[in-house]
């Protein structure tokens, strides 16, 4: 039942602590059948080197579990909010990876100081507001999907598929578990040169957004012309 | 004799260096049968490689050897002095790793900067007194198990498995050797989290108590339920 | 048709991840055959895993395509007006490469500080001027490549095989596919260090010229004495 | 002839890639017979993988050539000059380590600020004066030597294995080759840890001298207690 959906979960999240994004159980990945209204999740606490596709948890868009005894991620309630709300987005990726979650510690938005950052983002990586004592206290990680919902409320997941979590660390998205990841990869590579860079020119800001607009479009849109026509 | 505490503490101090928490013998951890008395620790100045459950050295609480020719870790007196006072811990592990003992030789607890923290440590991780002259010249490792005891006055060695000694490094402890190591690991990494979040935000102050209960509540006591009922 | 090209510049495409210089497709290297004009480069949006000598792709000069179906990099044109500009440059290699990018991005040349940096530039590593909004809309990678040339103007490309694009990252070139990388990877240590220098040091200043020109001179020029003769 | 220090010689040179010391040929470890007033080192520009014990240069300490046709280290005289005037060492390493060659660019001694860097040096790595440019233009080999034995004037360099040579990298030393290499392991993660601390706590100054004398004086000397008895 959902045999390629649970591999593909399973194999972004096994795939976790070799792009050096988490240790221990720091980190999920989930993946949903749309057409079917079934999300995957990596199941909560489990070491990586023991994930397999059987293990990986299946619930609907409520929360209900279909399958299994392993209770799910325990952020399981943030990634349906994405889902519910985001309806472009096929798969969600959690983790405390070291120099993004630096960025969410620090409460600083990601200036796009670059065309690396440029190539993904079209603009600063998003921050979410730092959460009420109320938000945290009752249905804290539905809160912190509700956040993220909020922070969105005029940018597009399309166009700025990251988060950063206040106090906490990222999310990321895209149209599967396996970009999701890949998402996670680029937004830590990306956290860590814009940690460099303000170390090196404080004052630095962000490029033009003339400069913006041909990175982000040469790659994304109806216009790209980066890679191979396929 | 105790070979299963000595498999134990020998398997803990070779992940050392796997971790990156270790070069050449910069640390070691021990283990204790509190039923037997019994403590098991790294023998000093032996290259992890070499080691094997039969070097590793036994002794009472009060630090009589009881086994072997091999002298036990130069730490040993520190590690005593945590089995003596914390009743609720059964390892100890103490590294020289480096952005915790950057922390230690700053001088600086490490803030409570975001959830990664909060999951492990309820509040931020203390730091000791600098140690006196005297306390330096005799009984030095004795005196600093003494420091460590100290800083804990009013605190929790369960809530707070681990302690940067200022000038020199971290101690932490757990259940036993394993979680002792897995300490020093969540340790370093959360070190090395809140440099970068230091350099991104001088200023950054720590996260609420909220969001502090909440996620270090999830994962610790009678309330937690973060991973798989067991 | 130009084996011996594609193989090499397919090689050393392949070792940009291998020195950490690169992740996904975010890096590539090209060389020329100056008797036939002929430029070999990495295909768009290849993975490295993936790359094959029969998959790079082969243009004149002018940027015609001369082989195949693959469309080359992106920033090819960058490539050919470094080539028709250069003339003593037989390769090419373009990176995101964590250290250098950030200085890139800081839009700060990198003070020659050492020794380290002396054996391989004659003098800072030079920043490109920031692009205007025309030279972005129209021919942006055309006009990346215009950029450094005129960064050039009063600068021998032989003495200071590495430019730092503004608000992008490096380009670095050397008498063939190899040497291109060659000098990627010291460039990337080099601002490694520089990046550690100006945090111990805020305020320290370049070598002088005399040790500049010890260091620079006893590895380059007809008074060479460091290596083997050959 | 010299079989065994050139064997000792060629495997401590072939350890600096490993322990992330170097690239490419950024180093060279020697060792010299005191007996028989033999230096053997690696030979210039040859890349770690190419080497034999075969290939290791022998010199007298005067600087002439024992044998074969490779040029050795263009750092020879740098390493001769300590052979002559440190008569206990045995074995002389200089790498251009980022974290050393830092310290060295910003022309900082790097501070006693733990006990890890107590436990090998018996106060702050010392730095050389900027060489003049009359020094710099002949004999510069040479006269860096000099201006290490200078600076250890009043030193011993017994109780400082290591010295940082102002814009240049860091040199060190030990009984043999191995050892020379060991203190710049040492060197480079005391310097990466120092590097932190000042980013933690740029106004932390050194530990006091009782802790120096504590941690110094337990492994070193005659009242030594760390490790085993052998």
């Amino acid at each position: 039942m959902h045999d390629q959906l649970r591999k593909a979960v399973c194999d972004a999240n096994i795939q976790l602590p070799r792009h050096n994004l988490v240790i221990y159980s720091w980190g999920n990945v989930s993946g949903i059948d749309r057409s079917a209204g079934v999300v995957a999740i990596k199941p909560s606490g489990v070491a990586y080197d023991d994930l397999t596709p059987g293990k990986i948890v299946l619930l609907d868009l409520d929360g209900n579990k279909l399958n299994g005894e392993l209770n799910p991620s325990s952020d399981t309630p943030t990634h349906l909010e994405l889902y519910r709300n985001f309806a472009g987005i096929g798969g969600v990726c959690h983790t405390h990876s070291p120099a993004a979650t630096a960025w969410a510690q620090a409460c600083r938005e990601i200036p796009c100081f670059g065309t690396t950052h440029a190539d993904f983002y079209y603009g600063p990586v998003p921050l979410t507001e730092v959460m009420t004592e109320q938000a945290i206290k009752t249905d804290y990680e539905l809160n912190t999907g509700k956040a993220i919902v909020k922070r969105f409320a005029d940018l597009d997941p399309a166009q700025f598929p990251a988060v950063l979590v206040a106090n906490h660390g990222p999310f990321t998205w895209g149209k599967d578990a396996s970009a999701a990841l890949e998402s996670m990869v680029v937004l830590e590579k990306t956290a860590e040169m814009a940690l460099a860079t303000i170390t090196i020119n404080p004052k630095q800001g962000p490029i033009t957004k003339a400069l913006l607009d041909k990175h982000y479009l040469r790659k994304h849109g109806e216009n790209a012309y980066y890679g191979q026509k396929t």
